[in-house]
């Protein structure tokens, strides 16, 4: 389905929700594909006395579409039901639709709607929510990103490129003052991003009062250098009141950026703290393996970010191409995307992909070739802090490949003249 | 491990966090729990310059304990390296120990630290938390259950045995007149507790306040009658204001309970949610599913339920023997055995765990014989609906049926001179 086409079918009902799931059953799946939707709606196991038609009319999900795929011949998760045909578990492309009327255009009622029990029914030996279609109503309650490309661009002073980013290493254990030192050396190396780790929030070691007025010295320090101000996503994710109190410290000091992480506040949480806040939110999703590795169980990352991205998170990580993690570039492909492809037609919620995980120069042309978008965040750790010539040749390394990648130039040709880009090449393999 | 153990344990460290996974591996087992270690604090892919020997010392989490299991011949999930010893994919059980003063005692940074970015790394092919222990600071930090199992028995006039609740039925689609005639019926039939479907909570169709009010004049009303007023669960999911504004209207219309879906709501919002709340928490858990139905991904439901313990929830679900889902009914106990353990020795936040799902009378004797406690809640919908005698025959069956259960008398002996629970045993096989 193309962008265009998403768009438009997240218009084509105005009082319908949709879901579209992969499923796998040993039961046959027109009858696997009623039993979810009678259990998400007005059915239940038994016959109940007051499902009167009027009400099934009135609040029963239907089935929209089955796409019957080719069967399995082993079941991908346990604890399912003997197939009702010998040895095969059947595999289908679902969609549910359900009234908006049963919950109202409200977040956390579509969570339990669209992904609450339904995934351990006996009818079902696997089950992925491969992605949802909201009505307006959703896109009228909830605020969307406040920042989005646009805004992320302006106060990092970044144009028509992505953001050239990195992460503060270690993970955990720096004091403030070292933080403080580490964000000087890749603030003169003229990088445009840094993130804490999503370890480092305001642990007794690394108290986040004293790392943000650290840090937000150096870095305002630098900015009156440069006249361009380095874009630091501060890890305030912790209780509700913490974070509002570190966003307000962070916005105080001239901060332009903060970070949580999403499996670890929540939505409700999310929700309360994007409205509070008046900054970029970088959305880290730590914990996105258990909700995903399995291919047929879970969240696809298409449906996921779609919540976040309503919800007001202005950049969400994707992992990265050649990523020292178990992810394929073909999913983190489909997840950037995502992220770039509007919601509805009048309010697009477009947020930046944040590339990380293994980055380099190397990475670049595929990227930009694949996405076909640089409005994006490019993160490296090792790709910019072990460059042959210190972490100045580290980010030079990667503006410049990016410079390649956009003007369809080889990198070996373009690293020709370029030292930055040929120590990069000639360092990571 | 005993109970005894756990807590002797959960107090062993002042200052380490520690938790158990099981794990498989394409790798040598020391090697890929030594980069989960790394990877989850001081370390990362690539030597970094900054992780001197005091940093280590400082915030390198540490292996604490491995147990080597047999082998697998093929990896559990997709994604992983290939085997270092060919066609062998190495299973343990592992524990690692954090140090506290990385994070600080706070629950959300506790889910970045332990459920982070570890599940989709390529030395994994299958990874799920097991337990987590928690020093002292974390029962310092955090209120734990209010009511737990005394508060909720108090509050419901049901001492020596379980509560006898039941789920307001078809889930979604009755309005706030119909709930309120079901509630008179089940009311009139004895019941101790009902509760919102986890679909219901403020749609168009059954506003919160509409449905709220109507139920607590016939709640009220019974309570006139009987002495004893019935504990309802209401289902206020939602943003934290909407949540914060219906938990008040409840405790004002004379209310007892009030229901959350923890994975709609999320950590945050849960911890703010409980600080506000003057009522029991029953606490919702559907998307379990996603989170656990892979035995090698994800959360075990003994590690997940100590963290909304803390949080404040003062019942949680943990499905019901012989139960119309995947899940056995060993997992069931064990959840249920999670729930009454006590976390801390000062602190045990005990809550009760609700048994549902496919429940009659016939489940009693072996819950009780294999809980060994009747703190629960024993839900049932065609149990108590679908008895031939109507719900008042389908209360008492399985009140019948507890005191069976708990006076070791068999079922088909107490029977025969209860026809409830004789109506019951004809009826539910």
């Amino acid at each position: 389905m193309s962008s265009e086409d998403r768009v438009a079918s997240s218009r084509r009902s105005v009082d319908r929700i949709e879901a579209d799931y992969l499923l796998e059953t040993p039961d046959i799946v027109e009858r696997a594909v009623a039993a979810i939707a009678g259990e998400q709606s007005s059915g239940t196991f038994l016959p109940v006395p007051g499902e009167t038609p009027e009400l099934k009319e009135r609040a029963a999900a239907t089935v929209a579409a089955i796409e019957n795929l080719a069967p399995s011949d082993r079941p991908s998760l346990p604890g399912a039901a003997e197939p009702r045909i010998g040895g095969r578990w059947n595999r289908a492309k679902i969609t549910i639709s359900w009234p908006l009327a049963n919950i109202g255009p409200s977040l956390p009622n579509l969570l339990a709607t669209v992904a609450g029990n339904l995934f351990e029914l006996k009818q079902v030996s696997g089950l992925r929510l491969l992605d949802i279609r909201l009505p307006g109503a959703f896109a009228d309650a909830y605020p969307g990103p406040q920042f989005g490309v646009e805004g992320t661009r302006r106060l990092a002073g970044v144009e028509g490129r992505p953001l050239i980013g990195t992460i503060i290493k270690p993970s955990i254990g720096l004091t403030p003052e070292a933080t403080a030192e580490a964000v000087d050396t890749l603030a003169g190396a003229g990088i445009d991003f840094i993130k804490d780790d999503e370890l480092q929030s305001d642990g007794p070691g690394c108290p986040f009062e004293a790392r943000a007025r650290a840090v937000m010295e150096v870095i305002e320090r630098h900015a009156e250098r440069s006249g361009r101000k380095v874009m630091f996503a501060f890890n305030l994710t912790g209780d509700l009141d913490e974070m509002r109190r570190r966003h307000d410290l962070v916005r105080e000091l001239g901060g332009t950026c903060v970070m949580a992480s999403l499996n670890s506040v929540g939505l409700v949480g999310m929700i309360e703290f994007a409205r509070h806040s008046e900054l970029p939110i970088h959305a880290h999703r730590n914990g996105w393996g258990y909700l995903s590795r399995h291919p047929l169980l879970g969240w696809s990352y298409t449906a996921w970010q779609k919540i976040w991205r309503l919800v007001g998170c202005d950049h969400m990580h994707v992992n990265g191409l050649s990523n020292k993690f178990s992810e394929d570039d073909d999913s983190v492909i489909a997840a950037a995307r995502a992220c770039l492809t509007p919601m509805f037609d009048d309010k697009p919620c477009i947020i930046m992909p944040v590339f990380s995980s293994g980055q380099t120069a190397r990475q670049a042309p595929e990227t930009f070739a694949r996405l076909g978008s640089a409005d994006l965040i490019h993160a490296a750790g090792g790709g910019i802090m072990a460059h042959p010539a210190g972490p100045a040749g580290g980010v030079a390394s990667m503006r410049e490949a990016w410079e390649a990648a956009m003007s369809g130039t080889p990198l070996a040709e373009y690293a020709e003249s370029r030292p930055a880009l040929k120590g990069a090449l000639e360092t990571f393999r």
